[in-house]
């Protein structure tokens, strides 16, 4: 299980959300509240959209509370569009590759929660990727695979049918193996202007996920940022919230 | 704050205690029920006597819990005499050399606490460590600094009285510079038969610091290994147990 | 391109071929002087047999030349058979997880060269793999894939008979694709008491591997120890050095 | 021993220099030409004006040319005002406050060289540094000792001056200690806006250092960027180049 966080609106520098709110995905990172675990400290990633196309990336196997380079980053790169995410493992190991967020060319992406019977199923799963994406692929976690998985699944064309088709399958290898533990996924994808937020659960336990729109500002994150509730809303269970740019263009359900 | 463990007794595999027991110190690392935090995921480090009058050392700046190095060593080495530390820093940068245990020739030093006020006299503490001992120093540490005073003071002739000094010389500087936050410490020595192990605060809170003498064998620690307390003693504040090999010689009073 | 050693002989501490040489593997991952390029400082691992029936493994990031925690475990662990690997990667990423040796149950390997062509047929020479050793892969290299491939291939029961059956497979595969790039190789495989030693290319220029026997002591190694050549042999190329315990036994043909 | 490279100009992107020039930065951490050691792979850092009035730094303990976060902040980072610098350890640890450059609000510096014998004298050096820098010293380096010691000189007000009693001071104590091994050093201050490039040695051997000044653009670095020499310019040994911005005022003598 993990926290992340994914911004878009004015251009702002990561540590507002980063380091400064009571309740910041930095804090977050030791002091989940709504998560299994409370401790978020196998690796930190954060990826933005600045000065070129594609968007930066800086993942690092220490814990974000107490790597130094992310405070001196944080303060200085600004970015109207930006993802971050606290790992907790479970299982994979801790490295640069295994951190989140993913990106190819445009893209990028990131995830929270358990593939029940993952290891079951790892190699029928990643024949779900195309040769050109299995070959891009870095590290060794169920999370990356999901993500490259959704190109195959014609992300280009239709984000939320195949995030829809992501976790159809899943489930379906899950089923095929009479696999009990659940599927839990909170996940992030975008092209860099358009934002798609899942949140699901197999069973009745789907991983928070909250949103926020202010000021011009969307804000969709694990955990709401502030200790008071007003003006977060929950994602509702299997369900996608699609965004351009920050505004919120509808929640789907995953159901058709 | 930090936790540690102290052992000596029959050779035994380091995981039988860093990882094994429910409450093993390696669980404390994310789960410290005594602590003022429950985290101390800022780098670890064990040191052990073995095949040489001079200790080993495995330090990391990782947390403890997601070093697959550590599971590898600690199921590999056997020692009679070894230390084992986990860390949240108070400031200082996280960097292997300002990781514990820290080691001069076959001297072994780890520490667990704050130093109220340490920035206000950082040099003048300092001072205290002899020229040939402040060349060896490695990291930037208040803990290294305290373990470097204490050759000083005469840690080779006689321990106890060396640990006196030490926590009088720290509490002039403060009460000198009128600091009120406090000086609270838990510090293990030893040079590889005998331990001392320090527990004080210069108000009442001085951090927990346990002891179990069993079967032969002598583990004194942060937090008891076992849900349980049975077997367990506290050290009293401001005392510091004097062991030879596994077995306590006596528990004394830091005033004369 | 990598440098790596392969000892089997009487218990010695680590350090004895790791830094005391003078041509010692830690100097070979500064100035290696028989490979493509002479810094060996993408990470790096040991791998000893000692206190258990499976290998300890101690893999880094850094190089190994400035890591301290190498020089301490190379000066305290003790043992009779154990592997050393110094990296220069060719392209994936600098984790834990890739660097050499690789373990699994009793057995260990690990592996220097390049396999031409290797991101046109992954995912087909991946298929090599049986489900089980599968799940077990940490990393993401062609290395550690040709490891695992060979359990597949009749390992535990004709060990130089898998190395035939990869070298097969890799070059057909290659062939398959019109690949020209060659599959150049050095690899060391031991169960801990029988040790393989394989060095070929597919064309003429086979990465160097020398052994030499002394005093009981036989030491496998991508450059000699010392300056001068005397007592150093080369593996022939395209041939498998096989061991027992110290003992050559034989120096096979890849060829049938 | 390091290299080192200081811009001012044309806002570009890091990699600019970092990456592309045949003989870039990063090419010269595996094959540095004019330094005492080809491999410069013990950490790097760089240090950028940008956002802020403080530069951002980004250290790490890896060698440069494998870090993939380096490579996508090099891609995304412009500024018109940076410095780069990759490490080769004279025997302090690697850990990234050890890693240049260094800063102290809108200040900044790196350096590389030697100070014979500081070992000897690392005391007394250290009684330069006001209390004010002492506390903000974050490593055990006699680089960030030599930086911190320059505010106590009168940096903010006259840097050449402070350069100079720099130079005077750590050859009196060397010849207060008979010491004969040489104080060799290359140095780049700068505010953000003036930057001042030390290049001297206490004996006939100044490390190599350049500058480049060509379409509005400045680069002082320990080797040219290019193969061909042209337009490239040596600093003369014991003088400081003093730049405002991209242009070059002066180029001072060391002796008054």
């Amino acid at each position: 299980m993990c926290r992340w966080l994914a911004y878009s609106g004015q251009e702002i520098f990561l540590e507002e959300l980063l380091f400064k709110p009571q309740h910041s995905l930095v804090e977050q990172s030791q002091h989940a509240v709504e998560a299994k675990v409370a401790t978020n400290g196998d690796g930190f990633g954060v990826g933005w959209y600045g000065q070129r196309e594609e968007p930066g990336l800086y993942r690092e196997t220490m814990p974000a509370w107490n790597d130094c380079n992310l405070q001196h980053l944080a303060s200085q790169i600004r970015s109207s569009h930006f993802f971050a995410h606290v790992r907790a493992s479970t299982g994979t190991a801790t490295s640069r590759a295994n951190c989140h967020p993913f990106s190819y060319k445009h893209w990028m992406g990131m995830h929270n929660g358990q593939v029940g019977g993952y290891e079951q199923f790892r190699r029928p799963l990643e024949a779900f990727i195309t040769d050109e994406h299995y070959t891009k692929r870095m590290g060794t976690t169920d999370s990356e695979a999901l993500f490259y998985m959704l190109f195959n699944f014609g992300l280009e064309e239709n984000p939320v049918n195949a995030i829809r088709k992501m976790v159809e399958t899943v489930e379906t290898l899950q089923a095929e193996r009479n696999i009990t533990e659940p599927f839990r996924c909170t996940m992030a994808i975008t092209d860099g202007d358009r934002l798609y937020c899942l949140r699901h659960s197999s069973d009745r336990f789907a991983p928070s996920l909250y949103w926020r729109y202010k000021d011009g500002d969307l804000v969709v994150v694990s955990e709401p940022l502030t200790d008071d509730q007003e003006g977060w809303n929950k994602v509702p269970a299997s369900h996608v919230l699609v965004a351009h740019n920050s505004n919120v263009k509808e929640i789907v359900s995953l159901k058709v």
